[in-house]
């Protein structure tokens, strides 16, 4: 067996002093020479002609340097659909739209420049509910948006999202046993405890470095250099700098208004503007989690296999379409592959409405889609009479097999996992005893080697190796919390024969850095990690090279460990690293070790009909939980949590499990007490009192459980983790619920007021 | 005839605007949190033991965070022989010695608590006059350095600087004429527009991150590594960041003990530490030019052909030993190959004295050696009864000639820089007129292919492309000013088929950049020239590969050009490179553009005979001027001056003309006003008022003239033009007054008193 020195080893991250010490630098601490301070005016209504906007009292205002509104700028649109602007004219559409901006010398300036000034407006009929969104009437949230055959003014978005496999109808009328039920779930938020910020500089030659937090440094320089052009600035640079990253979640994989906003500031004043956000800010001009409405189907046979599985979902888009809206593409992936199901019929619709925009957040789609999927299993199991254990068990998924969607499952640990949950829960023992105490399960599929959502999914890595066995690695990868320098590290060590603490990751310079399409779909590991892992391999190979000139020593016969070159053959032939190293470079025509490297793994686009291995590699996981439920206040109370999880190899254990722990909590407070409350449109609770994220003393215990399958294609056998932990918590803890008092909450979050409405429900004489 | 693009134009400096506007962040402007301002306390004494330092006073200043003193360091050693140490203990030995530092949170209260310190000295006998420092029973710089075959203790160097060819006894025996004369230089300093500084930071890993303003990233990451490993941190990281570089000029070739004394503060206080010198600081502080004692004789036949040349130099090398010691190795250049001269001698001594301690300075030692030997050059042709530009024209090197040190001349344009300057100056009518206006010349012979002086002469670049067609350039190359940068994009754009504006070059971080040697040597546009051109092949190649998948042609039929790939056979076959680069990239198993190259040249080590291909080529020029002298003043009063250079190519002329603009004004300040006065090893004159560089107002017009060689083995034909501008600009003058006014001075500087003596001298009856 093989011994590894850095890969399965509980390496703190490298940036862990740094930040528990306050010395990391956030964007919150950036300050740079003449830095002016960027705050932005936003709508107070869901629905406005905007009539007049008069800046000219904020103008008097000393030390304000610019001020800017939809009509002073030049033409900007971003977005996945282009359909949002940086500073608002004509209309607004939602409660955060932007509809002036200010640069001052001082943020308390900028902010009393707001204040002074005035915006008249006309306000419009809206619509906040999706399904009204649809009707015939409705207002028109983009008036010049045309939709369907006729191309005639709708809401609904030309995102026909529709997977087709099997005969559903036909499956339908010959199974068993069929469930049809609605799930909602509505908007939650990342949370992250670093707000949103960036700051934006030009230099003489109108070239643009902005320091941002983004999770996708490479397309939003490709959106900020397409932003120069529609500024008459053709053919500038872009270079972004990221700073410390206070959480991402996905809140940070589209470009926004306010960076734009930023960039005009810094090109209309000549300096640099800084815009960060408050807590309000953050949560209510930052894009949630998207809302949607779920009808779903499931049939199976009378001994409980799945036959069918039939989803309809309406998506509340909001005013603006980020990337969030392609959830359904991820979706999808659960619809079609979680558990095997032979014939499956999915079909989406993202709406537009007078609500705050939605995004991608971690997990990107499949948390909405599993709660309803994997809540509705149990109900299945119980109608077919079977405990739903034994229902999973029965169609789980296994390596091998090729899913509805074509997804090719190569490692499958899905049936571990549910016994690995099983036996920690007692399951058999503890099921079914309606006593106020109940367990409950849920599993997942996600994309475990990355997900070619994009054209690219590839990461590139260059490796240099200085005279003393220092490695420097330039990564395309973001490590925006997750720990991806540290894996990354581990693994270029491991390769080399190094240390982990031998190994700097750079990951913060896109003129420093190859490109890589994000730190989304958990690709990070596997995609980054492979990345570095092939640059690795081609700089041993130099290594060894030199080495074999040094020792005497054919380079096959060479191998390095603990950052000592050796001979296979012969352990009298070896050297230090560095002084092989030293040796290869200060000669006539010496060389020093470098080497670059592209991975783009061979996954596939979604094909027209949606169906392509979209991932190379599958991740799969089970989470169970035992609750205790008080029937008098409808609390739900946390006993046990386990989460076992197909990591394919934990490059790092300990990472690994904080991936675990923090997505568990996440989906606690998904399933339990996290809400974004909109009222008309407006986010009324914009902090951190009124809306319920769990704090440090209501995360339970969690029992995180590794089962290694050891993927061939990933990084040492690693497969993604960095989604999953969040995934079927939901649904597993809205089937313990049932299975402690027989009640079934289908919509989220799960509140006390709903459980003891559903207990009232159900106590009430028929 | 190629017509190029980006070679050959005159480019402003990338970074010139930044420069200009006060955007560009120095030393001095750099801040970073909780940072700590260091100062250090010198000895007043040239020579005394340390008898008591009491810091108790100053300890208990408010805002003092650490003092430190030569009893509470750990042994770093540091400076080329290892004799200097950063703060002195037992006893010190110039008055710029190091005696304590502190680091308090405000520079005024660092300074306040240096007053506050005491120290008490016992005052011992010095030596500033390095014949006197040689002799038996001189004071001892260093009492425990011993010398020669018994070992005894001595001031004299271990550093037998000796080069022999051919037989200089019997060929002056055959000689028709033989000059023989003693010169003498003195001390001249950098003069840097920025002072020197740096700031020291720890992270909580104890890895030290330096900004610096080194001229030698890669050899100073190697010192402060050492000097790590001495304060017991083992395998830490070092990290030098380059700011903007206020003047090298050679000053920055080695570590200081301010460099060392903030690693030292940073670490003792937990903070970052800045140190920046003030201006009496860099007058005093730093290393300056060496003086020589240069004792020449030179012979020829009686058609003025040299026959031999003899020299023996004394150098007072100061209390320590830097890198400049070494400057012997390059004086030997023109002692051997400037012109050709068969049979040569040359011995040097490096002696210790109480002096400052000298370093590297544009030319390092060539322009003291030549300003005795061309000085002589006209001498000895006066005694042949030739034309001195005769005589020069008669001896002049010639390309393919073996010089008697081994040097191997490639290309050679000395004939033409003659010719030229001859012309300019109307040299045959101009001279020998001795009415107080006269016309003089010298020339001179430089490494111009990088000069192997440490083991490694090499430079690493890594090149990448993002999807616009922008190239990052990582360079292991220095921009100091002299624009390296800039020439560096040119040729990388110039193979590429982009502009010079497309290309960004890196230089700046070791974390980031290859390993390079340094900035020395008049270097950098060959080798790291090279290294970038080499680096743009590989990416180029790579580019026709990927051009030839999109457009369906053999990439050997491909070409770029303007930012467009074509076909050179199929004017339609035709594609920009940005979409080029996207094809390539946004697709299943798509790729991105980068590669690395590490150039070492083809030279060579000098042997133990001090023999040896040093450079790949050489550059050559000669300097030409016209004076007028006040005879009643002594003033000299430069009419014209031209500047002929073979420049191989040139790749930017506007860069290299101001590369020559500065070398002149400064070889005019090394002529006629610029000295540093050391009274008792006290330097008298430090400050602009009393040290006198030439000022805008001071420097005459130069006429430069490019002559082309196209050196076959230069990027592009390129040769290095960095340091011979003013190499010859000394002896050029020097000979002028001679011919203005029959009078020959042999020490510089030339000044008012130095003609007015001479002239009262020739006027006496004999």
């Amino acid at each position: 067996m093989e011994e590894f020195i850095n890969i399965g080893k509980r390496i703190p991250k490298t940036d862990a002093e740094e930040k528990v010490t306050g010395r990391a630098v956030y964007i919150h601490d950036l300050k740079v020479p003449g830095m002016l301070f960027g705050k932005i005016l936003y709508s107070p209504h869901a629905h406005a002609k905007i009539l007049n906007i008069d800046t000219s009292r904020a103008e008097r205002l000393l030390g304000v340097k610019a001020i800017l509104t939809g009509y002073n700028i030049p033409s900007i649109k971003f977005g996945f659909y282009k359909d949002n602007v940086p500073l608002k004219a004509g209309k607004v559409r939602s409660c955060r739209d932007e509809v002036a901006a200010v640069a001052a010398t001082d943020p308390d300036i900028a902010e009393e420049a707001l204040d002074l000034i005035r915006v008249d407006y006309e306000i419009l009929p809206s619509v906040f509910d999706p399904e009204e969104a649809m009707k015939e009437g409705a207002p028109l949230v983009h008036d010049e948006h045309v939709g369907g055959k006729e191309k005639r003014p709708t809401n609904v978005l030309n995102l026909p999202w529709r997977l087709i496999a099997g005969d559903v109808d036909e499956a339908r009328r010959q199974s068993a046993y069929v469930a049809e039920d609605r799930f909602r779930v509505t908007w939650v938020t990342h949370c992250c405890m670093g707000t949103s910020g960036c700051l934006a500089q030009f230099d003489l030659k109108n070239n643009l470095t902005i320091y941002s937090i983004t999770q996708i440094p490479s397309l939003a320089q490709r959106d900020f250099t397409e932003a120069l052009s529609a500024m008459g600035l053709q053919g500038k640079k872009v270079r972004v700098i990221k700073t410390m990253i206070g959480g991402g979640f996905g809140s940070k994989l589209d470009t926004y208004a306010f960076e734009y906003i930023a960039i005009l500031l810094a090109h209309k004043t000549h300096k640099p503007v800084k815009i960060v956000f408050s807590r309000e800010e953050e949560f209510f001009a930052t894009s949630p989690r998207q809302p949607a409405i779920i009808d779903i189907a499931q049939g199976c046979t009378r001994d409980g296999r799945l036959t069918f599985r039939d989803v309809r979902m309406i998506l509340d888009n909001g005013a603006y379409t980020s990337w969030g809206a392609t959830t359904p593409s991820v979706m999808m992936m659960p619809i079609s592959s979680l558990y095997k199901v032979p014939n499956v019929r999915y079909v989406a619709k993202c709406v537009y409405t007078n609500n705050t925009y939605s995004q991608a957040m971690r997990g990107y789609g499949n948390p909405q889609a599993t709660f309803a999927i994997d809540s509705q299993i149990d109900i299945l199991a119980e109608m077919a009479g079977i405990d739903p254990l034994d229902f999973r068990l029965r169609n789980a998924n296994t390596p091998g097999e090729i899913t509805p969607q074509n997804f090719k499952i190569i490692t499958c640990g899905l049936r571990e996992c549910i016994d690995a949950v099983a036996q920690k829960l007692d399951w058999r023992q503890n099921r079914g005893r309606r006593d106020g105490r109940g367990v409950g399960m849920a599993s997942l599929i996600h994309v475990g080697g990355g997900a070619r959502v994009y054209k690219s999914d590839g990461c590139g890595t260059i490796i240099k190796i200085d005279d003393f066995g220092t490695v420097n690695v330039f990564t395309g990868a973001t490590d925006m919390g997750q720990g991806a320098d540290t894996v990354i590290a581990q693994i270029v060590a491991e390769e080399l024969g190094v240390r982990t603490e031998d190994v700097v990751v750079i990951h913060t310079d896109t003129d420093v850095c190859p490109w890589d399409v994000g730190a989304h779909a958990s690709r990070t590991t596997f995609v980054a990690g492979n990345s570095a892992l092939g640059a690795a391999k081609k700089v041993k190979q130099l290594l060894l090279e030199v080495a074999g000139q040094t020792l005497g020593e054919s380079p096959e016969n060479l191998d390095i460990r603990d950052r000592t070159v050796f001979s296979k053959r012969d352990p009298e032939k070896k050297s230090p690293l560095g002084k092989v190293l030293r040796a290869a470079h200060y000669t006539t025509g010496g060389r020093m070790v470098m080497a670059e490297y592209f991975y783009d793994p061979a996954n596939e686009n979604l094909d027209r009909e949606f169906k392509g291995n979209l991932s190379v590699t599958y991740s799969y996981g089970t989470h169970g939980v035992e609750v205790e439920v008080d029937k008098e206040t409808g609390q739900v109370k946390i006993l046990k949590y386990v989460a076992a999880h197909d990591v394919g190899k934990a490059i790092n254990p300990m990472l690994l499990e904080g991936q675990v722990y923090g997505g568990v909590a996440m989906g606690i407070g998904y399933a339990l007490t996290e809400r974004l409350i909109s009222q008309n449109g407006k986010v009324m609770n914009p902090n951190f009192l009124d809306y319920k994220m769990l704090t440090a003393k209501d995360v339970p215990n969690v029992d995180p459980i590794v089962i290694e399958t050891n993927d061939p294609f990933g990084p040492f056998g690693a497969k993604g983790i960095g989604e999953p932990g969040l995934v079927p918590t939901a649904p597993a803890i809205a089937n313990a619920i049932y299975d402690a008092l027989g009640v079934r909450i289908k919509d989220l979050p799960i509140t006390p007021e709903k459980v003891l409405a559903a207990l009232k429900q159900k106590t009430k004489p028929q």
